[in-house]
């Protein structure tokens, strides 16, 4: 950030006063440009035994697979966003069964919130940003061909709760600690 | 928004191709500017069968009871933010014991996520943004005076689990619809 989106003129890093950390602030007008972490959204879409997943067809991880998923847009619920990440990304018909993961990843400020959800048909195909989609058994899943850590994590979740049909909202935090070469 | 943060030209809203929502893109560099729902992190901070409430000293809300909350910021996670927000709020010292209650509220694009927490001493007092922290228990929750509607429906969903001791993460989509006068 380099110029304040009100008014055009240039800003500067500093700590506003009451306040206890450096903020992009516009040295003509004085608005202060907070920037705050993003949630992405998705699904684990089910179908009886089986897990809806996508492979990617863009950057990052092309090719890899992943669960339907996407940044969270303003003026809808988190649960509202991941049905559409669900319809846009596997053109697949959803309902919400119930939270199931909550990740931060304060490394790249993000949060990840994924629901357990019930395909109502079997109506899917790959969107745009998807090459192929396809419901997979816990045999069959590509584990060393998944797109991201939250992706295995959510799925490792999953097969263990389901042995007991119980599946309380998991939160973990990854932290990647930055290492001195 | 109406200039760009990257080069300082005006931005238009226009939908970007290959997207489905009107954005915010530079007319000169084509920077598209993202917006998305911000996270407001926080604790119920209980103490035996009492929880801590803090009467507000700022608006939204000057002088009504909360539990400490407010926007996470990047690069931490989201008990982290919850506890920070405790620590500068009501000077608390608290552990986190599970996530809790998940809120959206997509008219005004935020989410809230709130933590059951144990207090660990009771060296607690009001922070910057506080005039009195004090612990309640359910009798003596000013439940007329509590700030948003969050904090109550968190409280009553504290109180009725607290009968059982079981504690589900509890999620919820707060819809205000806009009517026809």
């Amino acid at each position: 950030m380099k110029f304040c989106s009100r008014c055009g003129e240039p800003v500067s890093q500093r700590i506003p006063e009451g306040d206890t950390k450096p903020r992009y602030v516009c040295d003509v007008c004085e608005r202060i440009h907070y920037q705050n972490p993003r949630i992405i959204a998705g699904c684990l879409p089910i179908h009886e035994d089986k897990v809806l997943l996508c492979k990617r067809a863009i950057n990052p991880r092309s090719g890899m697979w992943t669960i339907p998923a996407g940044f969270m847009e303003n003026n809808e619920s988190i649960s509202q966003g991941a049905l559409r990440e669900t319809s846009e990304e596997a053109n697949a018909n959803a309902e919400i069964i119930d939270l199931y993961t909550v990740f931060s990843l304060p490394h790249i400020s993000q949060v990840y919130m994924f629901f357990r959800a019930r395909l109502t048909d079997l109506n899917f195909s790959a969107g745009d940003e998807t090459v192929e989609t396809r419901l997979f058994d816990e045999a069959e899943i590509p584990w060393n061909e998944l797109a991201f850590p939250v992706i295995t994590q959510t799925l490792e979740y999953y097969f263990k709760d389901r042995k007991t049909d119980s599946f309380p909202v998991r939160t973990l935090d990854i932290i990647y600690e930055s290492r001195q070469p």
